[in-house]
């Protein structure tokens, strides 16, 4: 694991300055330990308001990710880490406020597997924290810590290796935000000069590809468009897409994609017009997995569907559905790019013994 | 031609009651002439709001459709022949103000052809009218009444054919809102007993389905949900659809549909899935186009996808793209339903040839 570097000028991932990152990967985009307090950055009101939500406890965390303050399958997993030291702020000598404290944010999210196993890991050091007289506060935040350099540089060595797939002038579909390892991409497409075309499916009924993901691609400069969620295909058909990039909440062994619903439709439109579609995945499959049956697939509220900014649009006694993600199949995904290199779905499961950019452990 | 029915308490159709139809479907939920007003309701204030625009002129129709105050590839031709009237107010002796009249309202919408072809009958009553001495004003008003009527008429034949496609317990997925057969097809299924399950995709960014097409299958007693436009093709993974339909602004020669944008990844997913794709078309082919490649996509501005409610949510230097329309392709399509029958997508050509229900002219 790699300790977080001291020198503040620097990001996470050890390499770009703190100040040239959009604030989505900048350490104050995310989720921050500050004495006691875990800020959160209120992902609901970006671009426009750049608000904190302070949690005071680990309650307060696992309510915040509930409610979509912070998202995405990694940065929740860091907010949660945090709002596990939360639960360990008083001296501690067993585990069972922690151990509480785990099954309570593991219960946020259920379809990503990042959020338990950084808690997991997190438990294992606080245990140890205890067996050694050391402080469990201090181990879980520096674990904490540690975890959100490594997933920074996983991004960015995912970024490099998808960059191998682009040229410049390409025009890049993004479905959702596709976190960490598609801004690196970006900063890594800038660093090269390579000029790309974005266009962001605007991902109803949160909009995080019209709040999130189009304002990362132009702060950084791209040409930056935003379309909706049914446009996509009609664009690939035309040939105005030469790729289709999104995250994956969860990656199963035989390479099937759990991602934001509406990645399916468009990894069919992909494939029935020769358009690439590109996973980033800053680290390896998910074990539990076997495949996409088994994921299970969390079923938000469908009244996000029946209003817009607190109006309620659609008539009274229709109810709305929000099924949060799909699954895609492992045939109609070109590559899943990780920090270990880019692999065929099919082969995603030797991701565990291919040679280690970083020895991840989330 | 049929001509309409003097008997204002039954509908436009002929068979149901006016009261009993959604207000969408009745005379006084397209477009109505009244005494010199042309009135067209408000389908971007429903369901919540019953308000009319009052057109006095041509131009003001023309905006009217432009600013989609009415949508519907038949039903703007319907505001469009009653605009056509306003030109012919004042006693005429020649056909140049119709003429530009017609024109101006044939610039509104480039992609439906109803449109026109009501312009272009109105046009030729006109002429004879003139010749005759007769009212011009009569004649277009007269014409565009009985083609109002026909077209109702075409719709609930339309619905007939279709509804021999489903069973009771069906769950369709609509896209937009698929019009007169779309609701006259639910008139049939409740008057025949069948219920059905209808999921309507919320079709951004005029929210079409959540506002217009839910409204109508709710209204009438069915179960009603609303999804965003990019989980159809997840819904349909998982089994829970049954058909999915739409109605079509173009149909070409060749069996290619050009519809809302959207419609197509939702063909592609349906094939992929065994889910029947039906066109609700209650008339013919489009004989001007031979193939999709020659349809006019209509652009309309990008900023609709920037906005919600007037408010800016995309950051400032992201556009928006908006194609209006996309072409699915007639392998993707089950059947074309017309108010002769039920065609394959490749043989809509012989619909011309076919026994008539109508002698239509749209």
């Amino acid at each position: 694991m790699i300790v977080t570097s001291k020198d503040e000028s620097l990001g996470l991932d050890g390499f770009y300055k703190e100040s040239e990152l959009p604030l989505l990967i900048q350490r104050k985009g995310m989720a921050v330990w500050n004495d006691g307090v875990v800020e959160i950055l209120d992902r609901r009101k970006l671009p426009h308001l750049q608000e904190y939500i302070n949690c005071h406890n680990t309650e307060e965390v696992a309510i915040a990710i509930e409610e979509m303050v912070i998202q995405g399958a990694f940065s929740i997993s860091i907010a949660a880490g945090y709002g596990l030291a939360l639960s360990a702020q008083n001296s501690i000598t067993s585990m069972d406020g922690i151990c509480n404290a785990a099954l309570r944010l593991k219960k946020t999210r259920p379809t990503g597997l990042a959020l338990s196993r950084v808690l997991d890991l997190c438990m294992i050091k606080a245990k140890n924290a205890i067996k050694n007289n050391l402080s469990v506060l201090n181990e879980i935040i520096k674990t904490t810590d540690a975890i959100a350099s490594d997933l920074a540089m996983q991004a960015r060595k995912t970024a490099q290796f998808a960059l191998t797939k682009l040229n410049s002038g390409d025009t890049l579909l993004t479905h959702c935000f596709p976190d960490r390892s598609y801004v690196y991409l970006l900063m890594e497409a800038k660093y090269n000069n390579i000029m790309l075309n974005v266009i962001c499916s605007e991902t109803r009924p949160y909009l995080q590809g019209t709040k999130l993901s189009s304002w990362c691609a132009s702060e950084l400069g791209f040409n930056t468009y935003v379309i909706s969620d049914g446009m996509g295909g009609a664009l690939m058909k035309q040939n105005k897409i030469n790729a289709f990039i999104t995250a994956a909440d969860t990656v199963c062994m035989d390479g099937s994609i759990a991602n934001k619903v509406g990645t399916y439709q468009y990894a069919l439109a992909a494939n029935s017009n020769n358009v690439p579609y590109y996973v980033l995945r800053q680290s390896g499959p998910d074990m539990e997995y076997n495949n996409g049956d088994s994921v299970v697939i969390e079923e938000r509220s469908g009244d996000d569907l029946l209003f817009i900014e607190g109006d309620r649009i659609a008539p009274e006694g229709v109810q709305g559905l929000y099924p949060c993600f799909d699954i895609t199949p492992p045939e109609l995904v070109s590559a899943i790019i990780t920090d270990r290199g880019i692999f065929e779905p099919a082969k995603i499961s030797t991701y565990k013994t291919s040679k280690a950019f970083l020895d991840s452990q989330i």
